[in-house]
């Protein structure tokens, strides 16, 4: 068993088209996991990850904050307790649309969907 | 995009072994995962899952209360923000020690990881 506070994990910046938006991988090979990965991120107020699509899925659960989704089908408000399911290959974004820090986690496979 | 409340997911009994404790299936093959399923359990005061072997991992995430998990190296205390990953064919247990609801996120792969 593995056991430590999410805070322990170092946040680092989540790349290319995003913006404030720091990522901590809480979950991953090295720490023994084989099917799927465990992350969490903390989106500043105005921030938002890149609207982009990818062949793997996100299972996403809402920690904290409000913002929005954006999917093919337009605009949903998320807040904390809300859960996201994206399919791979459908285009999608999450944006801070409040003054406070959003906070979700979002796991992804480790290998490919297909 | 599949997007919906925690709370809008049936709370079911978590089965044999557990005391006072409720799980929600908030994402499964039929919300179209292919990969790994996200359980949300609350366990009431005194309450725990079962002392138990599987051959698959658990990845969890505590989202509220305290309490403490049992691997195979004794007992550990949790709290909100701690995560947790459980190897596969590793001895474990959540237990709620407190006077509040004790509330976690558990996923799992979908398919046999061995």
């Amino acid at each position: 068993m593995r056991l430590f506070h999410y805070q322990t994990v170092k946040a680092v910046d989540a790349g290319e088209r995003t913006k404030g938006v720091k990522v901590r991988w809480l979950i991953t090979e090295e720490t023994g996991a084989r099917t799927f990965a465990m992350r969490l991120f903390e989106v500043e107020p105005e921030g938002y990850s890149p609207l982009h699509t990818h062949p793997w899925e996100h299972e996403i659960f809402i920690l904290k904050g409000e913002g929005i989704a954006i999917g093919e089908e337009g605009e949903h408000p998320i807040k904390e307790g809300d859960v996201i399911f994206i399919p791979p290959d459908e285009r999608h974004q999450l944006r801070n649309t409040s003054d406070e820090k959003l906070m979700f986690l979002c796991l992804i496979p480790l290998k490919p969907t297909h």
